[in-house]
């Protein structure tokens, strides 16, 4: 990854808005600017935040469980250890650095910790700027060695998918299908799942987030599998629903037609066209079947080092897409009581049209 | 759960405060003063929040994918979503209820939501104050209930670890030892780990906080399995440390001595003492042994719905533990290039003394 052109890219865009620094708190964000795989537990408890300055060298400031991995990940990086918390060590650091201005995260810092670092900062005569989504704005359009990484991830996630699939059987519990899948992931090398799969059976389908049951897969009825992974920091998302037995006409009918319509949010897509043009041109093709009530969520979302990014693709989001972002296109279609069909891919757009990234066609075309 | 008293007590609280009312969104404090089990994805994807007024009825608000799970969580409470989101509520709910004041969890809302509300309700002529730690200093003592909840955590962690303890071998790697137990975890109902486990072999054992590798557990070399669950909302942590194979002389003299400083630790333990005096007691134990500079973190931290919580075991809380308390006690050795030995139980603070939840004694007077 090529860490020097996006510092330089963010250091030209903080000069811009007239600030001396920005303290990169975010997990993802710090991991895009820097390499750096240290993990979070939850917001309270950091492995590190960037400092970047305007101009001169990134510091990269941690404490001291994670000083080996900070300094092997970023040796372009200062590394500074805060052995009092992060709080005790920057009202001493930035006047040394000649920082007078300093922005932060506020869509991911805490209310409170935001208010004493401005309370100490103050005193020392450094002002405190809340900016929002600068990083993530440079993270929506991938670049080559980002598709890279995407690829190898949705490469790995339809291995797992395809060495369970035949051991997926009527029977065993949702529970065991998501441990063999998540087991999987892990031995082939992922860094984990990039977010708990979704294995939901007959009516449970029904429910688009489920939460995987001790319930046995039922024969003959629909079986959803939503799972992604992490490999290198990032993240796929693939959804296949599918009958462990013999699907019956209904199935079969809704699944060509959550399938079409897949296809033609696929079709909608190049660089240029409205995000919500692209949800409404799957959404027809459900609508006209009469079944518009039946697909209650947006048809996708982008994917890159989180799984949940912009941009969405959804009535709500009027934007143009841009070449080199990379969402997932997954109508659905969910009837209480019967139970629900979910398909989903991962897609690049391109200047004309877009790049399918999945080749499993398990249950796609039948 | 007795959830009608807490919420009594807050709400006292909140009179003394002169607010007209909390909004709760840490997801442990919403699970403590409702037994909402919804859960959330990070801090930027909540799965609801608690509106508790100085008098009068709580609301739980959340978005339709919560509302069944909502409703059958908290049937005493208005269940009220939000389609367009929280912001959008708010602005419209307060005045109807006769709020004027709203104070708001500072440690568990990000600054930019902060702002946004401070600015949505000033316009409605609401005030919006920041508190903080109100919940988790009523959290601090365990009820009756709570510990029997604890207390079946710990015992179901115990049955994991002794299930899976035997068919520990070496050439076994990190990472199938800790998909070997989350995976027996989920199959004996837990809601999952508490914590990612840490499966630390040879000289990994050295770092204390060892993210499982796909290195083979090594033979005649220390092993240290960090474990725990959440059972009902409940968490657990258990250390041991032991030898696959043949331990050397090296190994049987330091893990007494870090049981010994264990038992030091224990036996401090009673209401009314300082917490810095129970890490200084079983401190002295590896200090005075010679190994003081290899016990680099604090002897231990409390446990309830979150894992970690307070109050911390350390050098640097002088605050006196109370009944009801409930606490690791954790004291480790840790040298480089050999490895490390850490033995952890939860114990109870009583009047009198300590009461330990842990009975596995796999490994500890050896």
């Amino acid at each position: 990854m090529n860490y020097a052109k996006r510092i330089d890219k963010l250091q030209a865009i903080l000069r811009r808005q007239k600030v001396d620094a920005l303290l990169v708190s975010q997990p993802e964000n710090r991991r895009y600017l820097s390499g750096y795989t240290g993990g979070d537990h939850g917001i309270g408890e950091t492995s590190g935040l960037l400092l970047i300055p305007a101009r001169g060298r990134v510091h990269l400031l941690t404490d001291f469980r994670y000083r080996l991995q900070a300094e092997q990940d970023v040796p372009w990086a200062t590394v500074l250890l805060y052995p009092k918390g992060l709080l005790k060590l920057l009202p001493q650091l930035l006047p040394d650095l000649g920082i007078s201005s300093l922005a932060f995260e506020s869509h991911y810092t805490l209310h409170a910790t935001a208010a004493r670092l401005g309370e100490l900062l103050g005193k020392a005569g450094i002002a405190t700027v809340p900016l929002k989504g600068v990083v993530e704005k440079m993270r929506l359009i991938k670049d080559d060695d980002e598709i890279a990484c995407i690829r190898r991830s949705v490469a790995l996630n339809e291995e797992v998918f395809q060495e369970i699939f035949p051991a997926i059987r009527p029977g065993q519990t949702e529970i065991e299908t998501a441990l063999a899948i998540e087991a999987a992931m892990r031995l082939k090398g992922a860094e984990g799942p990039s977010f708990p799969s979704i294995i939901a059976s007959a009516e449970r389908s029904a429910l688009p987030h489920a939460v995987p049951s001790a319930m046995q897969i039922a024969k003959d009825r629909p079986l959803t599998v939503d799972m992604g992974l992490i490999l290198d920091g990032y993240c796929s998302d693939m959804t296949r629903t599918f009958v462990p037995g013999k699907a019956d006409a209904k199935f079969l009918e809704l699944h060509r037609l959550v399938r079409r319509a897949q296809l033609a949010g696929m079709r909608a897509i190049r660089a240029g066209v409205r995000a919500s043009k692209v949800d409404r041109a799957a959404r027809a093709v459900i609508a006209d079947a009469g079944y518009g009530q039946a697909f209650g969520h947006a048809l996708g979302h982008g994917v890159g080092l989180a799984v949940h990014e912009d941009p969405r693709l959804s009535a709500l989001n009027n934007k143009q897409l841009r070449a080199g972002m990379v969402v997932t296109v997954e109508p659905g279609v969910y009837l209480p009581g019967w139970g629900g069909i979910r398909l989903e891919n991962m897609v690049v757009v391109r200047e004309d049209g877009c790049e399918n990234l999945n080749t499993d066609s398990t249950w796609l075309d039948v």
